[in-house]
């Protein structure tokens, strides 16, 4: 019984964009070391730093027909993620969908397969982070489900979760701790920039945190 | 009995252009899902998009000694096609038979092992699609065969068959269906045109693919 | 017993430099096609090509508080290198550890692990080849050891042996061995540049290396 | 903030039971192809068919502290469920935590890692469905989870999940349903008889599952 | 235009027999080393070796169906040899396919990708050479083709070569070509005998071989 | 300048029988944790448990004359230790080589690719831990190097270092480190006794081990 589910909660669009300004990194260290998807997950071109709603797509192996399905459930700020319920690197998303996707307001896309035209989808501007890029192609036989929870990466997403993505890789945040995420790494970024400036000026890791002590204490010997 | 056949059928020059214009993914799709290689063979710089009649070329692990047998068999146009006879990734071409290669008006090199001086090789232009980028060397000991069938990436490639390669990756196309395959990705482009005006002005797939009623009778559900 | 060493041998400044010149790939065929490190390790950003005495850490997965032990041990010119005592690709490295390493003067990092912040570094200029890229963060709970002997990429590499990295990937070189190896890459890089003139001339690299008699001796057969 | 939860729910035992007796595949279909780990978790030694409620562990990589922690909430009929925070491969789980976990009725261990003493294990009869067999050991150094939901094999395990393991693999059936996927498989098994001796008498499935008719609806073509 | 062609030719079952007694590896030899499928098609339990006539299957990733179309062009002493059009390591086969194909004649199964119902399979002694063992099963919907060449572990294989296969691995023998690979492994065979008697008396391979001049020519050095 | 080194130190044969009894994870804890070889060498039939003396084997990939070499050199109670120069999962060895080793006290191979004959190998009782299984033969056309060190499975081996290996595994013991290894293996072994008896009658290793208050200061909690 494949589902759509067509309503679904979103985070704080305020609180979205500023998980995308801290970035994958710190918000999976702000958040408790949680949350980051397997580095298998690349971008297919460097430089974009987004956040967005999750809108989940489980889909069969070499089989895009629930993409065509899922954009119309998208809303502006939203990203697509897509899990096959077996392993897969076939090419699911090209530039006719991403034209579309992008016509919806989508942020972009995050899936464990693989995509192709990623020369236009640069040129797009669509950001993607994906496990392959192949030409490939897929069929539309067989159905999946729209915005129910699944397992990307390693990690549990629900729709509405927030994704964070950027070159680093991709970071899934609950909706519901979105808002507390982001005042810790804002914190957490606020405090980076005072270390920046002293290690810059040669001041040791080992003594702005105050290491010696800890290291000596485990047994740590120099010869 | 290692070999070297020096006489090939190649396609014919403007359909193999026309094939290059296309791309892999849609050749792919044109000549009906079939004859893409895997998705581990990536270039070493994007950008590149070419078309050109496969020299074929077997060589033992960790040996490139076949490489400079089968340049004295290019053609201007050509493309090597290198599969190694069990796994390597070690580097087996560089600038000095780039520039070789690039003298007898080679176009690429598609190889399923490792290639080095990738810097040179990106400054030169000269592209190639290759599972590894390795600065280890071979040795020159033992034969191969030059235009012998063989299979890289999954695909059997037959001497004079046609390499698309692009940054989405390689697809062959058999020599005597190269006409055809390219009049039917030619059709399928024009057929993309209108689509993406669609898709951009906001018409979803669902509509524009008419899928509704395919997903209803398979049991699709909404909540 | 997890051991600091803080006095390593280094190799001549000259003879480094030239090294770097030199480039992975000559350097690996001049010292008899040894030591190159698997191509696993990948640059995260391309075009840097440098040399540098190895400062080497053993690090548990997972936790990266020896790097913060290495920075203090690094002179000018020296390259850190990483190796988990077992397998694990978590982002060891980032931003703020680059700067420090910077202020110490260190030219870069090879990991066979992940990093992170890699637009930061990319921005900084700092160069690593790294098994991945990962947000995923570590701890700094475990000990490990700063210049001892250590395994990375399949190959051994002692405190102070010279590395050298680009494009093509790592090279490491035994420290005592580093000016004959800069010798023969030196004569060898002299004996391409003729090589290259003919072959871009067309002169085949049969012909020019002499190779027709030696393979038809081993039974090369043209037909 | 590590957690321990001290009490789960479980299913009933009989439930439980009867899970096991259908096996990993058939308990896979008759809960709508869901709920299969990955088939990098294979059994350790053949033969072992079981079924029990998951106690689950979240553990960093290389430390295998929270082992201990969990087999103090270990109840009889229970199976140990341990994924690492990210991958890792070391020796988690040997002999004398078995002899341990036995003691306290544990079933088994499904574990996205390694294990070792592995022919102690098989000598004990205690199952293990792991990634990998590893000699190298972990430390005892950082917390973990004990009895949170887990990702493991690309699936999500809550505490107190009912575990499915043979030759075939892992299967992980939601508590809630345990009951009415095991009246499914019941069903799906009795049906399996008839077919099976059908077949076996030469009956073709293509005849027993009535499918020419949709074959050639959907273009098959006999030459 | 999906196809079934239901006529192939096969080897003389004499030669096929003979084939299977001389084994993968020495069939290898044979044959000028080629033909051995990847290393990663491993039986599901040890001890079988078999030869047959190959009845090939090109597959969709995760879909099963034209398994039973293939069922039915099986005559006894073929083997059935399935390659996923993409990369997939689902259960395709089980002991229902099993009984069925056993009901023909079907001497095994060479698939990349995965199977289930393992335990079966074995007490069944059914053998079956595979990519992966997996619970994980497929679905019905996609057509695929029976009987044309397909490419399966690296190897071309045509409808009605010989499959030799045993704990080694899997080999593939042109069908014309039979004849004289099993005269070129007989022969192989017989030499090796008087070769095992004097090995196991202690005479060194370099000297059975006569190796020591062609090793010292080579440059080899004794310290 | 490749070289075979004819004389090579062994530890005491007491020692390294010592060291066979107590396997290879014992001995891997037993000397801190150090010198455990990749998981990817797994032993070809199970329940072997053997050590020796390793007579190291350099050889490029696909070319196995310098096993022949090596088993000139070996004496009884060695152990064959073979890495390629580049990745390799060819069938390097089978009977033949095995009867040949085994004439002159050969204990058993560890190698870093592949081996064939496994039939065989397993009747004769010659254990072999390897990275692959396969038919696909090798040449013998390049010289490598006996008894000079090599990284196999990510460990440094020296000629006449002691193998210990297993169903776990394999682990390297420097040779003047054995003695005490094999001291603290026993060591351990005995206190393994009485820890595995408490275990067995119920107790947790929270409490043998005295965890509790380690746990709780690093802030465990219960709920």
């Amino acid at each position: 019984m494949p589902v759509v589910v067509q309503s679904i909660p979103r985070a704080d669009s305020a609180v979205i964009d500023g998980l995308a300004r801290a970035g994958a990194a710190t918000v999976h260290e702000a958040q408790g070391r949680r949350g980051c998807l397997a580095p298998h997950l690349r971008p297919i071109w460097t430089g974009a730093q987004i956040a967005g709603s999750a809108v989940t797509i489980s889909a069969p192996p070499g089989d895009n027909w629930m993409l065509h399905v899922a954009i119309e459930q998208v809303q502006p700020g939203d990203i697509l993620v897509l899990a096959p319920t077996s392993p897969c690197e076939d090419g699911y998303f090209g530039d006719l969908l991403a034209t579309s996707a992008m016509a919806r307001g989508c942020r972009g896309l995050v899936i464990e397969a693989g995509v192709r035209d990623v020369r236009d989808l640069t040129a797009m501007g669509f950001p993607v982070w994906s496990k392959a890029i192949s030409a490939q192609g897929t069929v539309k036989a067989t159905l999946g489900d729209v915005n129910l929870p699944l397992v990307i990466g390693g990690q549990m997403v629900h729709p509405g979760d927030v994704i964070v993505a950027d070159d680093d890789g991709v970071v899934v945040v609950r909706r519901d701790e979105a808002a507390d995420v982001l005042a810790a790494a804002e914190k957490r970024l606020a405090a980076e920039e005072s270390k920046r400036a002293k290690l810059a000026a040669g001041v040791l890791g080992l003594d702005l945190y105050d290491m010696r002590g800890a290291l000596a204490a485990k047994g740590l010997t120099y010869v």
